[in-house]
């Protein structure tokens, strides 16, 4: 099962008076390191629409747990696979880890969709290719 | 049950490539909800400190569920109410509507903590004290 | 000559360690300033796009002083108003007022542009018509 | 003189509705390297601090022009230097690069500062250390 990496330099801009790291940021990581880990094995999303017909990976879920507090200049990595296939979604999972420590944990949840034929404002999930899976493994 | 309404305005910057709320935005309207609810009852972090010692309200567990997106010019509200008094830790709900639809629900757990006396730089969780429940009912 | 007064909440997650706004922010909400400012007259973007053809209002220039600090929980206003008129370009100043305080004070010069018949992908700045400059006055 | 590059990718949240950076963005930027290249330096705030009781480098003025657009998935680059030295100030520039073409030019000009003695709450910009100034050639 592939894990992907992403590095995360805490800014001064990213942490608050208490000189933490304000919480929404973490999403924001959840976020770029879902695209990263797609796209380095060839699956961004330009590509996936162009072949599949779907829209991006829009999220239907998000969760985290704060564990520890991360500060100022610390320098963390954001630990990412697909932790969950199901037929029209998939869980990707995160860990932030700081000087070895699980910091955060948690999942976002999202949906392999195309706009609907007869209303193209409106989505459809429609079942994830075996391939798409299989890349991840 | 109180229950403490936030407007938000969605602006530009807010909304990404899709024309849609970039949903870490989600997180920081509820961390927004959150801290005027209190506020709006006298119960600001600086006054709680006073009196309680306590640190903040720091956050252990968030979580959202996007079921319609929101777009650039959308006025929407923030409803946030207190879902649950544990003994040391509360949830806090929030619900995002949209033109009257349910847009985005979700929920912040919070802790409620002292600093260590042997260790100020760590934090201990303590009784929410029965008064603090009161004030939401 | 017209100002639009946008008022503005300073949260927990806009500080920084230093209690005070993380200067980026300011920026957010000069952008946020303009863009309410010619919605407020009926002018936004969509309307204008369809009318003139023109693309947005795209940015080429931002400034801003930073005179005084403000912190959480502030209640500040950003008044914003045309301050230049050039043929295809205009000055839109911001003063930010923090207990009727000058705290910032900054400015946007944004262009009047279209897409390149020849090359969409590209811009054309064209003059500003006489109609649009009468708006504000 | 020395300059220092600090590499950015361009993040989904980053951009906006017209598929480009969201402006402010890139004073965020400029904001982190500036912070990268004095601790580059073994020159960060905290040291600072208790060598000259200096509280940080707060910012008085910040300016940017932007030349073109950056989007989803570029790689750029803050290019930064000292620009200027004054007495008590200093201005700093930053040059983004993207694919070796200029696309925003800018500055922040900060203050070299100390609490006052009689008003801590209050700040005093005092003469820069020739040391300081010499650790940037």
């Amino acid at each position: 099962m592939k894990t992907y990496r992403h590095d995360v330099v805490v800014h001064w801009g990213d942490t608050d008076p208490a000189g933490i790291v304000f919480y929404p940021n973490y999403f924001e990581w959840f976020d770029q390191s879902t695209r990263l880990f797609w796209d380095s094995l060839g699956l961004d999303w330009d590509s996936l629409a162009k072949k599949y017909g779907i829209v991006g990976l829009p999220i239907i879920e998000a969760k985290a747990r704060f564990i520890a507090p991360s500060m100022f200049r610390d320098e963390i990595v954001v630990e990412t696979h697909i932790s969950k296939w199901n037929d029209k979604t998939f869980e990707v999972s995160h860990a932030v880890l700081n000087r070895g420590v699980r910091a955060v944990e948690g999942y976002e949840i999202r949906v392999w969709a195309q706009k609907r034929p007869d209303d193209p404002g409106r989505l459809k999930a429609v079942p994830i290719p075996e391939e798409i899976k299989a890349a991840f493994e």
